[in-house]
């Protein structure tokens, strides 16, 4: 934590409030009601936190003890229960958002297990987890297959992956702590962005559909 | 736990057979077979204090020291096992025995939290977590839309926070203990019974389905 | 730990390669992409273990400090993912592969929770906990309803059960370590066979199902 420069603090609550406003928007499309929408939010801006702090220790999570991580996802649900179809507009604005967090949630992430004294493999893996826990939690209590695994969805793990990854390289090489992690972020946020826009997808084993004869000849 | 009079412990147990019996039907309802109901219905009654200990780092949870977290959902699985007709023709009692349930839940849950030195509104947050998480599990592992999420369910969440609300500002005006507790439990329980003779729910936000046009004119 | 001798710990990591393979495949089947894969393979492998050491408090999880259960799941899938079609017809190979986890995985998970000073049934339960916790994420993640625990599944948390009150006896009756754990193991894994060989499945409750009339007249 002691990474976090008060610019990369602003910004982790920037990923907060993306990732709520993402499990409110689903909770609305589920025809959740407003409580369905608190738990959605809270558990896609918190979950991937809260299962990173439970793993290295560090109990009560962040997200019990920090009052921004409880009033920044209220503030986005109230947003998105009075104006949704407005925040589902802003569709576009909010993916920028999310890929901010989407890097700053690997980073700090992977930074926090490093401090903790797990080794950089399995910091790298927390910091993905930190990133893309909330989402998969998300989809599975709303019941949808988890956008982040799927084939058809942009690369969304392998830009948290990068960014842990220098992340956890910069402070081996014992950079300056904020440069090394605002490069890293902005690494993530950048590959996440072009992912968006280029498509690019996570390659996927071919598979030979039971039925279509060719693999059963 | 220093809060539970005798009284207050035996209305937890009730609790955990209220929601362990959802657990089992559940299990039943979905062709789950003997595993399936002690996996339910261990998830319905003990998940959300599971959680709830391992955040606030109570560990082990109370679930894995407290034999009678494990004597009553068991014989609360073996009476659906070989009764479970019956005990549905009975949900009308078995939803007030859930309210109970409901009612102590999110009380202890929030006055344990507080015992381990949550801010007031994460304690109500737990407590919140620990009356309805349990259920919530039991849909996802079950493979249906969380009960408690959706927009056509009666209020659960709403009065497990206000019983939990009630709690804690007890406990901050040092109000006696046990009669804070009870007080607070009783507001819990009669409002969600309320709501449910009155099927009070909770708001969603208004939704334009896509193709209806009007949204898009 | 200590209880697992050197063949125990290859055996170790024999279950988590099934493990890992089964969700692999599970992701292939339901069309993921290569992250889908990892995700799925280390729920499926790690997932029980880790549910179980933050139970007991053993934090760090050992997935989170042995190099073996990060490289493991990562060769097992790389493994799927250019030859998923061999391994799919490697099924029965799989299903042995899983059958000594199985074993391994309630022996070793009820002995450790043991050592961490849990009660004889609590630790029973955590070794079933360790056995089937995975696999039940594994298809709570993938969207389909938990194999273990459907009416129309071979024993699979029945042989567990078995396995880890057979260690938990043991260890009471302060037997040899080393073949304490490989005798229960034997068991849990020729039941698990057995039940396969033999198709046979726990009990469910009889169910009359709604609008047959049987049930109403």
């Amino acid at each position: 934590m002691s990474a976090l420069t008060p610019v990369l603090q602003v910004l982790d609550l920037v990923g907060v409030f993306a990732f709520a406003t993402s499990g409110a928007l689903v909770a609305v499309r589920r025809d959740f009601d407003l409580v369905g929408m608190l738990v959605l939010a809270g558990v896609t801006a918190l979950g991937g936190g809260i299962v990173r702090d439970l793993v290295i220790g560090a109990v009560p999570p962040a997200a019990f003890t920090e009052p921004g991580y409880v009033v920044v996802p209220a503030v986005a649900v109230l947003l998105t229960f009075v104006a949704h179809r407005l925040v589902e507009r802003l569709g576009r604005a909010v993916l920028v958002l999310d890929a901010v967090g989407l890097g700053l949630f690997s980073v700090a992430g992977a930074l926090k297990a490093l401090a903790h004294g797990l080794g950089p493999v399995q910091a790298v893996v927390l910091g993905v987890v930190t990133a893309i826990g909330g989402g998969i939690l998300r989809d599975v209590v709303a019941g949808e297959p988890p956008a982040v695994l799927r084939r058809d969805s942009e690369l969304y793990a392998v830009p948290a992956a990068l960014a842990a990854t220098l992340a956890v390289i910069g402070d081996r090489l014992q950079l300056d702590e904020g440069w090394n992690a605002a490069v890293a972020l902005a690494v993530g946020f950048v590959v996440r962005l072009l992912a968006v826009r280029f498509h690019w997808r996570a390659p996927r084993a071919r598979r030979v559909r039971h039925g279509q004869g060719r693999d059963r000849a």
